[in-house]
């Protein structure tokens, strides 16, 4: 296969999968000119519809984004979906039962699934999950899903690079409470609460449903939804793909859909920004700055100081 | 109380909570003269033991971390903890459960807790975490606990910050490997089985064992340990805290100590050096690359030919 960035992204548009794969891994692994090749796709993209999943570990999130895969199938959209795993040596990064699950889909031209499997040397896990998003977007697919473990700040801002997100709680993790609480409760546009059959299930919508009504909502906005499902028996699914597509219509209708395009660029914007003024600061400094960092190292320096003295010494260059 | 940082800092050193909590705060929010404060007190910090502990909500650790506390405490270490929640507007941060159980303590001056409940505008949630715990450090407590919720690389990011890891799991999420999965099995150095009367708690174990031997362990390193506790009736915590202490020793014998201590260094370093070496290319662009920044927003630029455009611009000045 061509290692040309610019050939891999011309093949990704046509719809080359070993192509659009092989691009993002060169993307996450940082490898030169992959830049190039997002680049040449970024005029493509900005079609599809972004939608970040996520939620705590067990939550059977695995299963349920196969299943929504397989209604927005039904609907004749094709679907990319990004797994964010942060990565593990004994695995790889790919968990087996979770991937095996998404073999379901592995025939199915219409769907491509990767996996991040490597926290990516710059940026961050965020951006490289935003870079491959914006393949996916670039090579057609109508709908990308991007689905991250965990509730954490890192995943915060992965679904922040959604357009709609999907907060996956179920019952009887602690309290329903404890499962939704870390910060995500006020960036869900959808609240799923799987395994409904479990007991406790609408204790749970209850909890929830009490905690939006706490939540702004400003004149005309969006009025978050909540949707049961049973991922394994395939139950509330269609619901769930519904609530997906009136939040897209939502922000398409809103204008919300080209703010959020906004943001998402500046995001990346500020991030390159850091890595690239950062690294141009130490290559502009004599000896690539190893006085001040073994200075660092050996603690004569804090690090406030360090960069102090850095960026003093580029000011006298200057 | 005080504004001036390098005021606060002094009277933090001094023992003095609400002067510590005072700065923590102005850390936090990006105050100025806020990392004069924290600067003053680095000398000072660097004897404590820095313990991070984390795993999936539900896990109990709050509970766990009140009973840490207090097993410290019989041994008479004074004990600071840094309970790491996203921000959340309807609890300003703090979780009402998990901060009316600390309240245990409220009384005892031996005791420090505090909540991060902002993301933290410049260098995120673990730059501001670490902060935090260097203040502690400075104030003399013994031991800084920094306890995460979730399982996502921001967390991994917080824990490497610590000299010792423990990660908590508990029986009947998902399945015991679901719920420990996502990266941090291997930056664990003690593995946590809480609520361990619940059914499944040997098979926890059980997978623990297996898939830490086959985690790469260089010759005389530390050999991770696993500990069942029952938090919630105080059980394995003596175990648990002997060890924490234990694997605190090891790092100290092995030199361990003062590697880590380079590496949070160089990351605190290289964060703080994105964030201020793109603040100047901005400041040193002429209008501070407001037109940049619009065509960025319009879509004329790509956020990579923005940074292009900005660094080109800044080459020609100098």
């Amino acid at each position: 296969m061509a290692r040309d960035p610019i050939v891999l992204a011309d093949q990704a548009r046509a719809g080359n999968q070993a192509a659009g794969a092989r691009l993002i891994r060169m993307l996450e692994e940082g490898e030169e000119g992959a830049l190039q090749g997002l680049r040449a796709l970024l005029p493509a993209s900005g079609k599809a519809h972004l939608l970040g999943i996520t939620g705590p570990p067990g939550a059977g999130k695995s299963t349920l984004v196969d299943r929504i895969v397989s209604e927005f199938r039904r609907r004749e959209r094709r679907v990319g979906v990004i797994a964010v795993d942060p990565s593990s040596p004994f695995s790889g990064g790919a968990i087996l039962g979770d991937r095996v699950r998404m073999q379901t889909h592995a025939t199915d031209p219409g769907v491509f699934i990767r996996s991040m499997a490597t926290r990516g040397q710059l940026g961050g896990l965020a951006r490289t999950s935003f870079e491959a998003a914006s393949v996916l977007d670039a090579m057609g697919y109508d709908v990308v899903v991007i689905e991250t473990v965990g509730v954490g700040q890192d995943e915060v801002d992965v679904v922040e690079l959604a357009q709609t997100t999907a907060v996956v709680s179920i019952p009887g993790m602690g309290d329903g409470i404890q499962s939704i609480k870390a910060g995500i409760l006020e960036i869900g546009d959808i609240f799923v609460v799987n395994k409904a059959d479990l007991p406790g299930a609408d204790r749970v919508v209850r909890q929830l449903t009490a905690m939006l009504h706490l939540r702004d909502s400003a004149a005309g906005g969006w009025e978050p939804r909540i949707v049961k499902t049973e991922a394994e028996r395939a139950r509330g699914i269609a619901e769930l793909v519904d609530g997906f597509e009136a939040h897209h219509q939502h922000l398409a209708a809103t204008g919300d859909l080209q703010r959020k395009a906004v943001q998402r660029r500046e995001r990346v914007f500020y991030d390159v920004l850091r890595e690239r003024a950062a690294a141009r600061v130490l290559a502009a400094t004599p000896g690539g700055g190893k006085e001040i960092l073994a200075s660092l190292r050996s603690g004569r320096l804090d690090p406030y100081e360090a960069v102090d003295s850095l960026l003093g010494t580029q000011k006298e260059l200057e």
